[in-house]
């Protein structure tokens, strides 16, 4: 069955090939264009409390939206050109994670686990 | 149909929940976590020519590959507190770029269009 | 008179000098490499409140400092093979944000200006 | 003696104070906002070559040094309120990069030193 992130990479595949872009999609560019595209969403937090992070206007939520499709366009090109699966790379990380923040130890701490060895 | 985004949402929710981690998770606070995380995606990168990172090796990949995970649980993690849908903002902001990047006029160009009035 | 920025950029010439790491030290490279380095500036503040990051334990302040360090690291080194004096880029955008920003229209006010035309 | 990085100092306080921006000018904001203008210098060079990097155009490079002169004020505002001496903090880093990094074991290398115990 084909995911619906699978369906966005070959479309985003299409888009690059009939505007000859794949020159410029290279991974190494491709992770410069997503930081920057992270840069624009950190930019729509950057003065905003906790608290007006959490319920932001319609149109500050509008323009959120828009930067958090920008970043996952360029995140799904990059896995995409790397040939990685994010949604498999994403839970081997969160099994990962399961491991590493014991769910009793690290109850209410934001402390950071020491790396697995 | 429960996509596999959504699956991923809901165990990092639960995640969350059994640590009472939901106090720190706020969208600042989660921005913040993800540009961390692309930064260090991006780090993996930096020495690397436009080939070599076409070609990692498989050590190097397998780090990619990691901060690939860590990056996505982070931006799933956002949307779904921000109550976004990442698919669609994407493909909205497919469509976008699809009518601002005309095929015949930026074919070959890296050049970027007026933003749309 | 040479500034304490133009000895620093000196001192950090010589140290890629001596290791031959010029061939790395593209544009492109130092402003990932500094992108990293945000990253981890980034990720000391991520799970802190706006009062807890404004009085950091010894610790953190330690931790901060040093990724501050490193920021300003590859921030000079960048400027230096761009052959840009960061002292006068900044002092010439504050120039323009003293114009754009109107201290009666703007005092209190997080609101972004109209782009200067 | 009094620094030019000071006296930038000096002059951002004073931007802020003014406009009764230092309600927004936590550590935790500024960071972020350090962050979104480091993506929009990483942007200036995402679909550039490693030469091209190297020799950009007048235009180019003329934003290239707005956007490095952004970086620098929220650098050196951030290291303000935090009481962070920049320049020591960076030459703390190089006196510790130049032990990690003996400059003929790393000839020519861009590998990774093992951080220092």
């Amino acid at each position: 069955m084909t995911t619906e992130l699978e369906r966005l990479a070959v479309r985003l595949r299409e888009f690059a090939r009939v505007r000859e872009w794949e020159q410029f999609h290279t991974p190494k560019n491709l992770v410069m264009a997503l930081a920057g595209e992270v840069g624009e969403l950190v930019a729509e937090f950057q003065w905003l409390t906790a608290d007006e992070s959490s319920s932001p206007d319609p149109d500050t939520l509008a323009r959120m939206r828009t930067e958090l499709g920008d970043v996952t366009l360029y995140l799904v090109r990059l896995a995409d050109v790397l040939g990685v699966d994010l949604v498999e790379a994403a839970q081997a990380k969160l099994d990962d994670n399961d491991r590493r923040y014991d769910a009793d130890l690290y109850r209410g701490s934001a402390k950071k686990a020491p790396r697995a060895t």
